[in-house]
Protein backbone atom coordinates (compact mmCIF):
# COMPACT_ATOMS: atom_id res chain seq x y z
CA UNK A 1 0.00 0.00 0.00
CA UNK A 2 1.07 3.16 -1.09
CA UNK A 3 -0.35 7.14 -0.95
CA UNK A 4 -0.20 9.12 -4.26
CA UNK A 5 -1.33 12.89 -4.22
CA UNK A 6 -2.05 14.56 -7.05
CA UNK A 7 -2.26 18.12 -6.50
CA UNK A 8 -3.29 20.65 -9.83
CA UNK A 9 -1.43 24.20 -9.14
CA UNK A 10 -3.79 26.64 -7.79
CA UNK A 11 -5.72 29.26 -9.72
CA UNK A 12 -3.04 31.33 -12.62
CA UNK A 13 -3.59 34.91 -13.75
CA UNK A 14 -4.00 33.16 -17.53
CA UNK A 15 -6.40 30.48 -15.35
CA UNK A 16 -8.40 33.97 -14.43
CA UNK A 17 -7.57 35.71 -17.76
CA UNK A 18 -8.89 32.35 -19.53
CA UNK A 19 -6.26 32.38 -22.07
CA UNK A 20 -4.75 29.28 -23.04
CA UNK A 21 -1.23 28.70 -21.26
CA UNK A 22 0.64 25.46 -21.72
CA UNK A 23 4.54 25.81 -21.27
CA UNK A 24 4.01 29.99 -20.45
CA UNK A 25 5.65 30.33 -16.47
CA UNK A 26 2.32 32.13 -15.46
CA UNK A 27 2.21 32.90 -11.94
CA UNK A 28 -0.74 32.55 -9.47
CA UNK A 29 -3.12 34.65 -8.25
CA UNK A 30 -3.60 35.38 -4.46
CA UNK A 31 -6.82 33.19 -4.98
CA UNK A 32 -4.38 30.30 -6.25
CA UNK A 33 -2.31 31.01 -3.11
CA UNK A 34 -4.96 30.62 -0.83
CA UNK A 35 -6.04 27.53 -2.47
CA UNK A 36 -2.61 26.23 -2.44
CA UNK A 37 -2.40 27.17 1.27
CA UNK A 38 -5.75 25.55 1.73
CA UNK A 39 -4.29 22.12 -0.02
CA UNK A 40 -1.88 22.32 2.38
CA UNK A 41 -3.74 22.19 5.48
CA UNK A 42 -6.16 19.43 4.41
CA UNK A 43 -2.94 17.27 4.07
CA UNK A 44 -2.07 18.07 7.58
CA UNK A 45 -5.84 18.11 8.88
CA UNK A 46 -6.47 14.40 7.14
CA UNK A 47 -2.70 13.09 7.88
CA UNK A 48 -1.70 12.81 4.54
CA UNK A 49 2.38 13.60 4.85
CA UNK A 50 3.78 13.36 1.90
CA UNK A 51 7.75 11.96 2.03
CA UNK A 52 8.79 13.69 -1.66
CA UNK A 53 7.77 15.92 -4.07
CA UNK A 54 7.94 15.96 -7.76
CA UNK A 55 6.94 19.02 -9.81
CA UNK A 56 6.95 20.42 -13.42
CA UNK A 57 9.33 23.35 -14.26
CA UNK A 58 6.76 25.50 -14.22
CA UNK A 59 5.93 28.35 -11.95
CA UNK A 60 2.38 27.87 -10.64
CA UNK A 61 3.10 24.21 -9.94
CA UNK A 62 6.57 24.72 -8.20
CA UNK A 63 4.89 27.82 -6.14
CA UNK A 64 1.68 25.42 -5.07
CA UNK A 65 3.54 23.05 -4.20
CA UNK A 66 6.27 25.34 -1.51
CA UNK A 67 3.13 27.00 -0.07
CA UNK A 68 1.20 23.68 0.51
CA UNK A 69 3.86 22.02 1.62
CA UNK A 70 4.88 24.63 3.90
CA UNK A 71 1.48 24.49 5.33
CA UNK A 72 1.54 21.09 5.63
CA UNK A 73 5.31 21.57 7.63
CA UNK A 74 6.61 19.44 5.22
CA UNK A 75 8.58 21.96 3.57
CA UNK A 76 11.61 19.74 3.89
CA UNK A 77 11.10 16.65 1.87
CA UNK A 78 13.20 15.76 -1.02
CA UNK A 79 12.16 17.31 -4.01
CA UNK A 80 12.20 16.45 -7.84
CA UNK A 81 11.60 18.71 -10.81
CA UNK A 82 11.16 17.65 -14.52
CA UNK A 83 9.33 18.79 -18.01
CA UNK A 84 7.74 16.06 -18.71
CA UNK A 85 5.62 16.95 -15.76
CA UNK A 86 4.53 20.11 -17.49
CA UNK A 87 1.32 20.96 -18.84
CA UNK A 88 0.40 19.82 -22.18
CA UNK A 89 1.69 22.06 -25.05
CA UNK A 90 -0.55 23.96 -26.41
CA UNK A 91 1.25 24.85 -29.69
CA UNK A 92 0.12 28.39 -31.07
CA UNK A 93 -2.73 28.32 -28.88
CA UNK A 94 -0.89 29.48 -26.24
CA UNK A 95 -1.57 32.88 -24.60
CA UNK A 96 -4.95 32.96 -26.99
CA UNK A 97 -8.13 33.73 -25.39
CA UNK A 98 -10.35 31.24 -24.84
CA UNK A 99 -13.63 32.76 -25.65
CA UNK A 100 -12.39 34.20 -28.70
CA UNK A 101 -10.50 31.22 -29.97
CA UNK A 102 -14.53 29.44 -29.34
CA UNK A 103 -15.81 31.72 -30.85
CA UNK A 104 -13.19 32.04 -34.23
CA UNK A 105 -13.28 28.59 -34.87
CA UNK A 106 -16.29 27.38 -33.57
CA UNK A 107 -17.15 24.46 -30.98
CA UNK A 108 -15.83 21.09 -32.96
CA UNK A 109 -12.33 22.99 -33.69
CA UNK A 110 -12.10 24.27 -30.01
CA UNK A 111 -13.46 21.36 -27.78
CA UNK A 112 -11.00 18.78 -30.57
CA UNK A 113 -7.85 21.01 -29.43
CA UNK A 114 -9.36 21.12 -25.50
CA UNK A 115 -9.75 17.46 -25.09
CA UNK A 116 -9.73 15.24 -28.02
CA UNK A 117 -7.11 12.35 -27.23
CA UNK A 118 -4.69 12.75 -30.56
CA UNK A 119 -5.36 16.23 -31.68
CA UNK A 120 -2.63 18.77 -31.42
CA UNK A 121 -3.04 22.08 -32.32
CA UNK A 122 -1.09 23.98 -34.48
CA UNK A 123 3.15 24.55 -33.57
CA UNK A 124 3.99 27.35 -32.11
CA UNK A 125 6.34 29.35 -34.34
CA UNK A 126 9.92 29.51 -32.83
CA UNK A 127 11.14 32.54 -31.21
CA UNK A 128 7.49 33.87 -31.02
CA UNK A 129 6.02 35.49 -28.11
CA UNK A 130 4.80 32.74 -26.30
CA UNK A 131 6.89 30.07 -27.85
CA UNK A 132 10.34 28.21 -24.87
CA UNK A 133 12.28 27.61 -27.29
CA UNK A 134 15.29 29.88 -26.10
CA UNK A 135 14.53 29.34 -22.33
CA UNK A 136 17.59 28.09 -20.37
CA UNK A 137 15.53 25.59 -18.50
CA UNK A 138 14.61 23.58 -21.92
CA UNK A 139 17.83 23.65 -23.41
CA UNK A 140 18.72 20.04 -23.07
CA UNK A 141 15.74 18.97 -24.91
CA UNK A 142 16.71 21.62 -27.55
CA UNK A 143 13.72 23.95 -26.44
CA UNK A 144 11.28 21.47 -25.73
CA UNK A 145 8.15 20.71 -28.23
CA UNK A 146 6.47 23.15 -30.29
CA UNK A 147 2.69 21.61 -29.57
CA UNK A 148 1.29 18.63 -28.38
CA UNK A 149 -1.71 16.34 -27.53
CA UNK A 150 -3.08 14.51 -24.62
CA UNK A 151 -1.26 11.40 -26.18
CA UNK A 152 1.79 13.03 -26.53
CA UNK A 153 1.74 14.12 -22.81
CA UNK A 154 0.56 10.29 -21.78
CA UNK A 155 4.32 8.97 -24.03
CA UNK A 156 6.45 11.75 -21.80
CA UNK A 157 4.81 11.35 -18.50
CA UNK A 158 3.71 7.64 -17.95
CA UNK A 159 7.62 6.77 -18.44
CA UNK A 160 8.98 9.40 -16.01
CA UNK A 161 6.65 7.97 -13.86
CA UNK A 162 7.11 4.53 -14.08
CA UNK A 163 11.10 5.56 -13.80
CA UNK A 164 11.44 7.78 -11.35
CA UNK A 165 8.14 7.86 -8.82
CA UNK A 166 6.87 3.84 -8.71
CA UNK A 167 10.31 3.09 -6.74
CA UNK A 168 9.44 5.98 -4.32
CA UNK A 169 5.75 4.65 -4.00
CA UNK A 170 7.49 0.80 -4.07
CA UNK A 171 9.37 1.95 -0.83
CA UNK A 172 6.15 2.69 0.96
CA UNK A 173 6.89 5.99 0.42
CA UNK A 174 3.50 8.85 0.00
CA UNK A 175 4.14 11.32 -3.03
CA UNK A 176 3.27 14.53 -3.65
CA UNK A 177 3.17 15.21 -7.93
CA UNK A 178 2.48 18.64 -8.26
CA UNK A 179 1.79 19.57 -11.36
CA UNK A 180 -1.06 20.54 -14.39
CA UNK A 181 -4.83 20.02 -15.54
CA UNK A 182 -3.23 18.24 -18.55
CA UNK A 183 0.00 15.94 -16.75
CA UNK A 184 -2.76 14.97 -14.73
CA UNK A 185 -5.78 13.98 -16.58
CA UNK A 186 -2.73 11.80 -18.31
CA UNK A 187 -1.67 10.02 -15.43
CA UNK A 188 -5.03 9.26 -14.08
CA UNK A 189 -5.71 8.10 -17.06
CA UNK A 190 -2.61 5.72 -16.91
CA UNK A 191 -3.85 4.66 -13.06
CA UNK A 192 -7.33 4.51 -13.50
CA UNK A 193 -7.01 2.14 -17.06
CA UNK A 194 -9.52 4.88 -19.12
CA UNK A 195 -9.86 4.48 -22.65
CA UNK A 196 -8.63 7.29 -24.62
CA UNK A 197 -12.45 8.02 -25.21
CA UNK A 198 -13.90 8.20 -21.22
CA UNK A 199 -10.55 10.71 -20.91
CA UNK A 200 -12.69 13.39 -22.38
CA UNK A 201 -14.77 14.24 -20.12
CA UNK A 202 -12.41 14.29 -16.76
CA UNK A 203 -11.50 17.54 -15.32
CA UNK A 204 -9.46 18.07 -12.89
CA UNK A 205 -10.00 20.83 -10.12
CA UNK A 206 -7.24 23.66 -9.08
CA UNK A 207 -5.80 23.34 -5.96
CA UNK A 208 -7.51 20.23 -4.04
CA UNK A 209 -5.38 16.78 -3.43
CA UNK A 210 -6.51 14.32 -4.85
CA UNK A 211 -5.48 11.26 -2.74
CA UNK A 212 -4.46 7.91 -4.76
CA UNK A 213 -4.00 4.77 -1.97
CA UNK A 214 -2.66 1.71 -4.41
CA UNK A 215 -2.60 -1.50 -3.99
CA UNK A 216 1.30 -3.77 -4.23
CA UNK A 217 0.54 -3.61 -7.44
CA UNK A 218 0.03 -0.51 -7.57
CA UNK A 219 -3.77 -0.28 -9.30
CA UNK A 220 -6.11 2.14 -7.19
CA UNK A 221 -7.84 0.97 -4.34
CA UNK A 222 -11.00 3.27 -5.28
CA UNK A 223 -11.04 4.31 -9.03
CA UNK A 224 -10.54 7.89 -9.26
CA UNK A 225 -9.11 8.35 -6.51
CA UNK A 226 -10.61 10.72 -3.02
CA UNK A 227 -10.56 14.54 -3.40
CA UNK A 228 -9.12 15.46 0.23
CA UNK A 229 -12.42 18.22 -0.20
CA UNK A 230 -15.40 16.59 -2.32
CA UNK A 231 -17.38 19.26 -2.25
CA UNK A 232 -14.92 22.01 -3.47
CA UNK A 233 -13.67 19.44 -6.02
CA UNK A 234 -16.53 19.10 -7.73
CA UNK A 235 -17.83 22.70 -7.68
CA UNK A 236 -14.31 22.88 -9.29
CA UNK A 237 -14.06 20.27 -12.09
CA UNK A 238 -17.63 21.79 -13.40
CA UNK A 239 -15.78 25.03 -13.74
CA UNK A 240 -12.84 23.46 -15.68
CA UNK A 241 -15.36 21.39 -18.21
CA UNK A 242 -17.42 25.49 -18.96
CA UNK A 243 -13.94 27.44 -19.91
CA UNK A 244 -14.36 29.08 -22.61
CA UNK A 245 -18.17 28.95 -22.72
CA UNK A 246 -18.56 31.60 -20.35
CA UNK B 1 36.29 28.84 -12.44
CA UNK B 2 32.76 28.27 -10.89
CA UNK B 3 30.45 30.43 -9.14
CA UNK B 4 29.26 30.02 -5.49
CA UNK B 5 26.31 32.25 -4.13
CA UNK B 6 25.96 32.12 -0.33
CA UNK B 7 22.84 33.32 1.00
CA UNK B 8 21.39 33.80 4.83
CA UNK B 9 18.22 33.48 5.12
CA UNK B 10 16.33 36.69 5.66
CA UNK B 11 14.98 38.20 8.88
CA UNK B 12 12.91 35.43 11.05
CA UNK B 13 10.19 35.70 13.77
CA UNK B 14 13.08 35.01 16.32
CA UNK B 15 15.65 37.29 14.72
CA UNK B 16 13.02 40.08 15.22
CA UNK B 17 12.70 38.85 19.15
CA UNK B 18 15.91 38.33 19.46
CA UNK B 19 16.11 34.70 21.17
CA UNK B 20 18.51 31.89 20.71
CA UNK B 21 17.08 29.91 17.48
CA UNK B 22 18.88 26.83 16.12
CA UNK B 23 16.93 23.86 14.68
CA UNK B 24 13.75 25.57 15.67
CA UNK B 25 11.88 25.91 12.97
CA UNK B 26 10.68 29.59 13.08
CA UNK B 27 8.91 31.49 9.95
CA UNK B 28 10.64 34.77 8.46
CA UNK B 29 9.11 37.77 9.26
CA UNK B 30 7.40 40.36 6.58
CA UNK B 31 10.81 41.60 6.00
CA UNK B 32 12.44 38.63 6.27
CA UNK B 33 10.35 37.99 2.75
CA UNK B 34 11.08 41.27 1.27
CA UNK B 35 14.97 40.82 2.24
CA UNK B 36 14.90 37.44 0.26
CA UNK B 37 13.21 38.90 -2.52
CA UNK B 38 15.79 41.51 -2.93
CA UNK B 39 18.43 38.88 -2.51
CA UNK B 40 16.72 37.27 -5.92
CA UNK B 41 16.44 40.60 -7.78
CA UNK B 42 20.52 41.59 -7.11
CA UNK B 43 21.25 37.50 -8.77
CA UNK B 44 19.09 38.58 -11.54
CA UNK B 45 20.73 42.42 -11.71
CA UNK B 46 24.05 41.32 -11.56
CA UNK B 47 23.47 38.23 -14.09
CA UNK B 48 25.02 35.59 -11.64
CA UNK B 49 22.16 32.74 -12.25
CA UNK B 50 22.52 29.45 -10.23
CA UNK B 51 22.02 26.27 -11.57
CA UNK B 52 21.56 24.59 -8.59
CA UNK B 53 19.99 24.81 -4.92
CA UNK B 54 21.40 23.13 -1.33
CA UNK B 55 19.42 24.63 1.63
CA UNK B 56 19.14 23.31 5.09
CA UNK B 57 15.68 21.37 5.96
CA UNK B 58 15.05 24.89 7.94
CA UNK B 59 11.62 26.61 7.09
CA UNK B 60 13.51 30.16 6.96
CA UNK B 61 16.34 29.23 4.62
CA UNK B 62 14.27 26.89 2.61
CA UNK B 63 11.52 30.01 2.10
CA UNK B 64 14.02 32.65 1.61
CA UNK B 65 15.58 30.11 -1.52
CA UNK B 66 12.05 29.62 -2.77
CA UNK B 67 11.41 33.73 -2.76
CA UNK B 68 14.84 34.79 -3.84
CA UNK B 69 14.88 31.87 -7.20
CA UNK B 70 11.36 33.19 -8.44
CA UNK B 71 12.44 36.51 -8.22
CA UNK B 72 15.37 35.63 -10.07
CA UNK B 73 13.27 33.26 -12.82
CA UNK B 74 15.49 30.37 -11.60
CA UNK B 75 12.21 28.60 -9.25
CA UNK B 76 13.04 25.20 -11.44
CA UNK B 77 16.75 24.45 -10.89
CA UNK B 78 17.49 21.58 -9.14
CA UNK B 79 17.08 21.25 -5.07
CA UNK B 80 19.07 19.34 -2.60
CA UNK B 81 18.10 19.67 1.10
CA UNK B 82 19.96 18.56 3.92
CA UNK B 83 20.34 18.67 7.55
CA UNK B 84 24.25 19.14 7.39
CA UNK B 85 23.38 22.85 6.08
CA UNK B 86 21.17 23.58 9.11
CA UNK B 87 22.13 26.20 11.77
CA UNK B 88 24.44 25.62 14.56
CA UNK B 89 22.38 23.73 17.26
CA UNK B 90 21.70 26.05 20.17
CA UNK B 91 21.69 23.45 22.82
CA UNK B 92 19.44 24.32 26.06
CA UNK B 93 19.64 28.12 24.93
CA UNK B 94 17.37 27.43 21.95
CA UNK B 95 14.41 29.55 23.16
CA UNK B 96 15.41 31.76 25.37
CA UNK B 97 16.56 35.48 24.87
CA UNK B 98 19.61 36.91 23.91
CA UNK B 99 19.69 39.92 26.25
CA UNK B 100 18.72 38.00 28.77
CA UNK B 101 20.52 35.59 28.31
CA UNK B 102 23.93 37.82 28.20
CA UNK B 103 22.55 39.62 31.82
CA UNK B 104 22.17 36.10 33.36
CA UNK B 105 25.76 34.34 32.23
CA UNK B 106 27.71 37.76 31.81
CA UNK B 107 29.65 39.13 28.97
CA UNK B 108 32.14 36.26 28.64
CA UNK B 109 30.15 33.46 29.31
CA UNK B 110 27.89 34.74 26.53
CA UNK B 111 30.08 35.67 23.72
CA UNK B 112 31.70 32.00 24.37
CA UNK B 113 28.56 30.13 23.92
CA UNK B 114 28.09 32.69 20.90
CA UNK B 115 30.74 33.13 18.97
CA UNK B 116 33.69 30.85 20.92
CA UNK B 117 34.85 28.50 17.97
CA UNK B 118 34.99 25.26 20.49
CA UNK B 119 32.46 25.65 23.49
CA UNK B 120 28.86 24.24 22.82
CA UNK B 121 26.13 25.59 25.04
CA UNK B 122 24.56 23.21 27.73
CA UNK B 123 23.03 20.25 26.03
CA UNK B 124 18.91 20.13 25.34
CA UNK B 125 16.51 18.38 27.48
CA UNK B 126 15.45 15.79 25.28
CA UNK B 127 11.28 16.36 24.81
CA UNK B 128 11.42 19.73 25.78
CA UNK B 129 9.84 22.88 24.16
CA UNK B 130 12.31 23.68 21.51
CA UNK B 131 13.67 20.67 21.28
CA UNK B 132 14.00 18.49 17.53
CA UNK B 133 14.00 14.88 18.97
CA UNK B 134 10.94 13.37 17.59
CA UNK B 135 10.55 15.62 14.58
CA UNK B 136 10.25 12.87 12.11
CA UNK B 137 12.71 14.83 9.61
CA UNK B 138 15.74 14.08 12.09
CA UNK B 139 14.55 10.32 12.31
CA UNK B 140 17.38 9.19 10.47
CA UNK B 141 19.77 11.10 12.09
CA UNK B 142 18.14 9.77 15.71
CA UNK B 143 16.76 13.03 16.57
CA UNK B 144 20.04 15.33 15.60
CA UNK B 145 22.55 16.63 18.33
CA UNK B 146 21.64 18.05 21.61
CA UNK B 147 23.70 21.24 21.12
CA UNK B 148 26.86 22.04 18.79
CA UNK B 149 29.45 24.73 18.65
CA UNK B 150 31.29 26.02 15.71
CA UNK B 151 33.54 23.33 15.18
CA UNK B 152 31.01 20.69 15.40
CA UNK B 153 29.28 22.29 12.37
CA UNK B 154 32.49 22.50 10.43
CA UNK B 155 32.84 18.46 10.97
CA UNK B 156 29.32 18.65 9.52
CA UNK B 157 29.01 20.61 7.10
CA UNK B 158 32.34 20.64 5.32
CA UNK B 159 32.19 16.86 4.58
CA UNK B 160 28.63 17.30 2.42
CA UNK B 161 30.27 20.76 1.31
CA UNK B 162 32.84 18.16 -0.26
CA UNK B 163 31.25 15.49 -1.56
CA UNK B 164 27.70 16.92 -2.49
CA UNK B 165 28.72 20.48 -4.02
CA UNK B 166 32.18 20.64 -4.97
CA UNK B 167 31.56 17.93 -7.43
CA UNK B 168 28.58 20.57 -9.30
CA UNK B 169 31.18 23.23 -9.01
CA UNK B 170 33.77 21.44 -11.08
CA UNK B 171 31.47 20.50 -13.18
CA UNK B 172 31.15 24.40 -13.84
CA UNK B 173 27.88 25.08 -12.29
CA UNK B 174 26.60 28.08 -10.64
CA UNK B 175 26.04 27.20 -7.16
CA UNK B 176 23.21 28.58 -4.69
CA UNK B 177 23.22 27.67 -0.76
CA UNK B 178 21.05 29.25 1.19
CA UNK B 179 21.61 28.79 5.15
CA UNK B 180 22.03 30.18 8.16
CA UNK B 181 24.46 32.20 9.97
CA UNK B 182 26.56 29.87 12.01
CA UNK B 183 26.53 27.11 8.88
CA UNK B 184 27.56 29.59 6.34
CA UNK B 185 30.43 31.24 9.14
CA UNK B 186 31.56 27.29 8.94
CA UNK B 187 31.31 27.54 5.41
CA UNK B 188 33.37 31.10 5.10
CA UNK B 189 36.18 29.77 7.40
CA UNK B 190 37.02 26.40 5.28
CA UNK B 191 37.30 28.43 1.62
CA UNK B 192 39.08 31.17 2.86
CA UNK B 193 41.74 29.38 5.01
CA UNK B 194 40.49 31.35 8.29
CA UNK B 195 41.83 30.31 11.80
CA UNK B 196 39.80 29.46 15.01
CA UNK B 197 40.66 33.05 16.05
CA UNK B 198 39.49 34.99 13.53
CA UNK B 199 36.42 33.45 12.58
CA UNK B 200 35.20 34.62 16.17
CA UNK B 201 34.67 38.07 14.79
CA UNK B 202 33.27 37.43 11.29
CA UNK B 203 29.15 37.94 11.25
CA UNK B 204 27.45 37.26 7.73
CA UNK B 205 24.17 40.04 7.22
CA UNK B 206 20.43 38.52 6.39
CA UNK B 207 19.46 38.00 2.73
CA UNK B 208 22.14 39.59 0.78
CA UNK B 209 23.65 37.33 -1.21
CA UNK B 210 27.59 36.33 -1.11
CA UNK B 211 29.12 35.58 -4.19
CA UNK B 212 32.40 33.76 -4.02
CA UNK B 213 34.54 32.80 -7.78
CA UNK B 214 36.25 30.17 -7.14
CA UNK B 215 39.35 29.42 -9.21
CA UNK B 216 40.49 25.94 -10.54
CA UNK B 217 41.59 24.73 -7.26
CA UNK B 218 38.14 26.16 -5.65
CA UNK B 219 40.05 28.44 -4.11
CA UNK B 220 38.44 31.82 -3.50
CA UNK B 221 40.01 34.50 -5.92
CA UNK B 222 38.84 37.30 -3.70
CA UNK B 223 39.11 36.27 -0.27
CA UNK B 224 35.78 36.94 1.49
CA UNK B 225 33.75 36.87 -1.63
CA UNK B 226 31.99 39.73 -2.84
CA UNK B 227 28.20 40.86 -1.06
CA UNK B 228 25.81 41.44 -4.40
CA UNK B 229 24.88 44.76 -2.47
CA UNK B 230 28.33 45.66 -0.08
CA UNK B 231 26.53 49.01 1.74
CA UNK B 232 23.36 46.91 2.76
CA UNK B 233 26.19 43.88 3.99
CA UNK B 234 28.19 46.02 6.08
CA UNK B 235 25.54 47.53 8.21
CA UNK B 236 23.87 44.11 8.11
CA UNK B 237 27.28 42.61 9.35
CA UNK B 238 27.12 45.37 12.51
CA UNK B 239 23.54 44.61 13.31
CA UNK B 240 24.21 40.86 13.75
CA UNK B 241 27.86 41.84 15.57
CA UNK B 242 25.58 43.61 18.13
CA UNK B 243 22.87 41.16 18.65
CA UNK B 244 22.03 41.01 22.06
CA UNK B 245 23.83 44.11 23.52
CA UNK B 246 20.79 46.54 22.72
Amino acid sequence: MANLILLRHGESLWNEKNLFTGWVDVDLTDKGRAQAVRGGELLAEQGVLPDVLYTSLLRRAITTANLALDAADRHWIPVHRDWRLNERHYGALQGLDKSETLAKYGEEQFMAWRRSYDTPPPPIEKGSEYSQDTDPRYADIDGGPLTECLADVVARFVPYFEQNIVPDLKAGKTVLIAAHGNSLRALVKYLDGMSDADVVSLNIPTGIPLLYELDDNLKPTVAGGRYLDPEAAAAGAAAVAAQGTK
